[in-house]
């Protein structure tokens, strides 16, 4: 399937400007770089992990689509201005310089969907420091929870083997955050969501059949069984665990028959209920009826499933709350910019725990001969020295304010799987563990 | 102040319907339950939490006006409507109810910024069984998003006494997730945000003035805090802590005077540093000049500086991840529903881990003879034996498919302000616990 709906294509569930979802401290200090006239001046930010989620062996990159149409919307309009303007958020020349702005400058970035370490420079963005400064935090907060998200949801489908996995968390996160999730989710190899906002936004595969409240509303499992088989065919999924689960499994097969789709079990020892109903659906003649787990699942519990007859997952808590990291962590830092003589100059601030590393950053995966990515290597304010087998990771996504970088769904999907692939065995292991291939910074071949 | 905005107030930034931000299988069971004659059936579904998250002492109400806001446009328009009818979601039949759908029934809930404990019935939604059930995921995602976060906020602002707390977690989580954490943690005392999409549509206070990446965009510290200062005015909060903190307050008061509104701290360690400045600032005659400290705080953070010379906390990651338990946990079952002969019957799966308790709950909260709260007090299918001081939880919020519980924000900040100075001391004691008061059902005085 190819995914090619944009959120654009679909303007009475956006909201008309992305402009306010925005740390006022961006605006306060455009007011003052406007006064002295330093806001003109070329800027480099940079969006990167200082590190991963404790015991992480590596992130994938989330949100840079939603990102890239955010930016496009991102305007102040006059019911923006006024706000402000009563407010007193900021004073007269800034709403003017805001009432204009478009942002008009380069972004470069990780592919979504990509791998990536501590360090690795996941977004550069290149304009006046006026410009860059003011999308600090819708960049940070699209960015940070999607790749909360990919990063949780990539080992998952790591756990899950070629098994499919569902996203059903909707209802354990913010009703926006639910569609970015399930969107995450899909790049990182769930094959479908519960969620309709995400079919209905971004062409996304929506599964989902049936509650234990359906179950409740009728006088028995029978009458509830015999109403979900009859409207929703045969292929349906029953939810086997309301009451008893083995009586459950062979009312079920006795009202759909053996072609019935599938079971699920939300509840118990997942592990066990799984080799029991597996023996009586097998023992029943249903030995193509599958058998779907869900219950608070997480990639520790799906690699505990994988020898269980097993054949999908719903994952929901877990998945859309970062599985223990719920945010990325990614930071958005000002690393070079002008100077007085309009020369690039390279800027870190020194604070005691978290130090900066100036200078606009260039970075490659480094792989070995079998094509195993062996480091991922930074260079500063040039590209690194290039071996054979290095892949480039930064790839244009805006050029003079035009955004570039749209790319269907599935190429981040795709992207992911690749990327993925390529990664050292030990980056795959569910334990805790060091970042699967270290970052280091290289001489670059011609420093800029 | 009075915070008297409503979301509706800005029709240009809000979707035109909620409706999609549902999980398919509402509307298959639905669809099912429509075909079954029992779609129309009475029903009651309650929102409850089957434990607070780990060692917490009480949770805190979150979410409830914005979701009234939300049901009022819980609405199938055509586009959605084509939606669900072209990817073959539902049958015909199915988008011929929806495409009129209106809630019609009643809700019943807790009041936001009401602290509440395990099986506190939160929300009451009682109709008949279609027009409840395909408002599960959006009642689930909005409270459970907005209780973790309100439940964390009201621990950070015990834990702050009476210091003011500055939401600034927006880049940490969704963007929109970001504008209703801002409004959770106003409900639990937080005194402003960074985030100005709160401050446009909940008109919650904002602040803000400057980051790191200001002062490395000037020639030197001298330059940055001149512009911020010249543009700002001498009340703005200088960020001190990009190179030298000593050299930089001393730079601070050199540049303003001694009428600097405030430092700010965002790194290393901010008990020993809060000491040191406060007494450089004392020395330099800047006795007024306020000291504000950030950096990865939770309530732990701020109680281990209550006593150190710090006048107020910006708390960002923690607030907005829940400090730990970034969902609520909040289910939404059905508890009875109408059987054959018109009659309501109490309901409840049998699921190993996840049993139910059937019926239609009322709450009090009973207190002592000090006013102080004892226990939570359910009674099932009538309102428990009621004694002088207790107090009634549930209150209407819809009415016939009106909305009357809207309510200014205020009146929910003042609601958790006397909820919580009512609990027991042990329920604000920052360690893990267990829930300050117990859960108890009693009989009710006549069952219905």
């Amino acid at each position: 399937m190819v995914v090619t709906h944009r959120l654009t294509d679909y303007p009475d569930i956006v909201p008309a400007t992305t402009a306010l979802y925005t740390d006022q401290y961006e605006l306060t200090m455009l007011q003052a770089a406007l006064a002295r006239g330093t806001a003109q001046r070329r800027a480099v930010f940079e969006v990167f992990a200082r590190r991963l989620p404790h015991g992480r062996r590596y992130g994938v990159v989330g949100g840079t689509g939603r990102l890239l149409e955010a930016i496009e919307r991102f305007q102040f309009d006059d019911d923006t201005l006024t706000h402000l303007e009563r407010t007193g958020v900021v004073d007269e020349p800034t709403l003017n310089w805001l009432s204009t702005y478009r942002f008009a400058g380069d972004i470069w970035g990780y592919g979504e969907g990509e791998p990536y370490f501590p360090h690795s420079p996941l977004l550069i963005v290149e304009s006046s420091f006026a410009e860059a400064v003011i999308l600090e935090t819708l960049t940070l907060s699209i960015m940070n929870f999607d790749s909360a998200v990919t990063s949780a949801a990539s080992r998952m489908t790591t756990a899950a083997q070629h098994r499919p996995c569902i996203e059903m968390g909707s209802r354990r996160t913010h009703e926006g955050a639910a569609v970015a999730a399930a969107r995450a989710a899909y790049i990182a190899g769930f094959g479908s969501t519960s969620n309709l906002q995400a079919g209905h936004e971004y062409g996304i595969p929506t599964r989902g059949t049936s509650a234990h409240a359906f179950t409740l509303l009728h006088d028995s499992e029978r009458e509830a069984f015999t109403a979900q088989v009859e409207s929703l065919g045969t292929g349906t999924t029953l939810l086997v665990d309301t009451y008893d689960v083995t009586e459950a499994v062979a009312l079920g097969i006795d009202i759909a028959g053996t072609g019935l789709g599938a079971v699920r079990l939300d509840s118990g020892d997942l592990l066990a209920q799984a080799h029991e109903v597996r023996a009586q659906l097998d023992e029943l003649g249903a030995t193509e009826t599958k058998i779907v787990v869900t219950s608070d699942l997480d990639e520790h519990a799906i690699a505990a499933l994988a020898a269980a007859p097993v054949d999908g997952y719903g994952v929901g808590t877990s998945l859309v709350t970062g599985s223990g990291a719920p945010t990325a962590g990614l930071v958005y830092k000002l690393v070079a910019r002008e100077n007085d003589d309009g020369q690039m100059v390279a800027v870190e601030k020194k604070s005691k725990d978290k130090p900066g590393i100036g200078g606009r950053k260039y970075a490659v995966r480094r792989r070995n001969r079998r094509g195993i990515a062996d480091a991922e290597i930074i260079g500063v304010d040039g590209p690194p020295r290039s071996g054979n087998d290095d892949r480039a990771l930064l790839t244009p996504l805006v050029r003079d304010g035009e955004v570039v970088g749209h790319e269907p769904l599935d190429a981040a999907r795709e992207r992911h799987r690749q990327g993925r692939a390529e990664l050292p065995r030990t980056a795959l292991q569910m334990s805790r563990g060091e970042p699967a291939i270290p970052t280091r910074y290289e001489e670059p071949v011609e420093p800029a």
